[in-house]
């Protein structure tokens, strides 16, 4: 099965768009756990309310050698079937890339990754040639440092850069494997790259925390998204009982997106 | 002591601009021998050669688990004194870069690390903070994929986007720990990202397997270069007497490099 049918499958069945991002910060943690105690209770609270998780290996390299070995117990423990995104980010040359593929496919197994487009097609192409797995690239990041560099103008076409991204990955998606993030944080943004990028899943952090607008956002998206939120479930509270605030939160915001979705259908 | 008077102190102890890529591959390992023993066999044979080390940790990550302990392993045996920069290319959101910050910096102890611009300012600053660590941002790549977005031409100003991340790179590097990573199969960029960069340190791949010019690379970098080299020295021989080989390939490489900068200073 691919990594897009998983999602669709599992999408279906939680009735729920959302993605439950795993990045457990020490100085979150609830008296008492350990992280992978953390994201175990995190993911048996929220495991019938999502349609994929998404670890970031930042939160698990920070905690040096055992983080692997952590990250690798998280994701066995989350129930068959639900599709793990890796938050890797990575891009390199061509030959590094392919080390990067199976680190990130082989070794960890997740069904989808994030990945960097600054360095051009041959440190994407890797990983579009596992044909059943996912790649998002990223296009329009959520954060303030997006400007910087994703809404430069491009030369002839007047384009943002991050366009021209969406543009590339339109391109390289010959096996209909690559989907696209895009920050939640800009909704102009994610209404243009919609239309260029019709058909490919998008991947929507920036509704929590970084303030971002959920309405525009499904509005802009469609059906064809996931909406990732991580601190704004994690951090709910960080008591005897989160588990139970983050299953409230999750499900909180799978209502949300539920309801715009339904407003979008109905328009 | 900073990471860039280390290098100095270094590239003049050993009289080498060069930095060997530690980059092992499973293919290529010689017979009887395992990652970490390869890499032992080689830092004893490179070590007077060299102004620094730089593992990329795709190939440790590409290894599963261990390969994370493989590497700390491998950073240990570099003699105290020589630097080690982690080319991990990483870029995310501020919250997260300064997870990936403790990884590299803390947890790993690097000298330095590569990190990709894409995600812009908040991505780099929680590594700009490490004063005494240096840091190499992605700026024209050595492969091919480089001229998909660094190659492409900014509106108003008419320069590629790896120049504007040159200018960022300039005006972000307040502590004086910011570099750029030109890649030697771009000499006519080379030479315009230095006269941008007048001061920063470039590190310099593409020269070995990549096909990169390495008089040219000299010639516009000028002293403050640092020329990296990986698959040209590793795989050097794949025979018993491997390290044999990639000594001497380290000490041509070295040689090419100064009697280029011997020219540079005669003219």
């Amino acid at each position: 099965m691919t990594f897009r049918s998983n999602i669709e499958l599992t999408a279906n069945k939680n009735n729920s768009r959302l993605c439950v991002g795993l990045d457990p910060q020490k100085e979150h943690l609830p008296p008492g756990f350990n992280v992978l105690e953390y994201n175990k209770a995190i993911i048996e609270a929220t495991a019938d309310l999502v349609c994929c998780y998404k670890p970031n290996l930042a939160f698990y390299e920070a905690l040096g050698t055992t983080g692997y070995q952590i990250l690798q117990k998280t994701i066995k423990h989350i129930p068959a079937g639900i599709p793990v995104i890796g938050d890797a980010k990575r891009g390199d040359i061509g030959n590094t890339a392919k080390a990067y593929a199976v680190s990130l496919f082989n070794q960890f197994g997740f069904d989808a990754v994030t990945l960097n487009p600054y360095m051009g097609f041959d440190s994407i192409e890797p990983f579009i040639s596992y044909t059943n797995k996912g790649l998002f690239i990223l296009c329009c990041t959520s954060n303030p440092g997006a400007k910087d560099l994703q809404m430069v103008k491009v030369m002839r076409t007047n384009l943002p850069l991050c366009e021209l991204v969406a543009y590339k990955a339109v391109e390289w998606n010959k096996h209909g494997n690559i989907g696209l993030v895009i920050g939640a944080t800009h909704p102009q943004q994610l209404s243009r790259i919609r239309q260029i990028a019709n058909d490919l899943l998008l991947l929507i952090p920036g509704v929590g925390i970084q303030g971002g607008n959920l309405e525009s956002a499904v509005r802009y998206g469609g059906r064809n998204i996931i909406i990732s939120a991580s601190r704004s479930i994690l951090n709910a509270s960080n008591g005897p009982d989160f588990a139970l605030y983050s299953r409230k939160a999750a499900e909180n915001l799978r209502k949300q997106i539920n309801n715009e979705l339904a407003k979008q259908n109905q328009g």
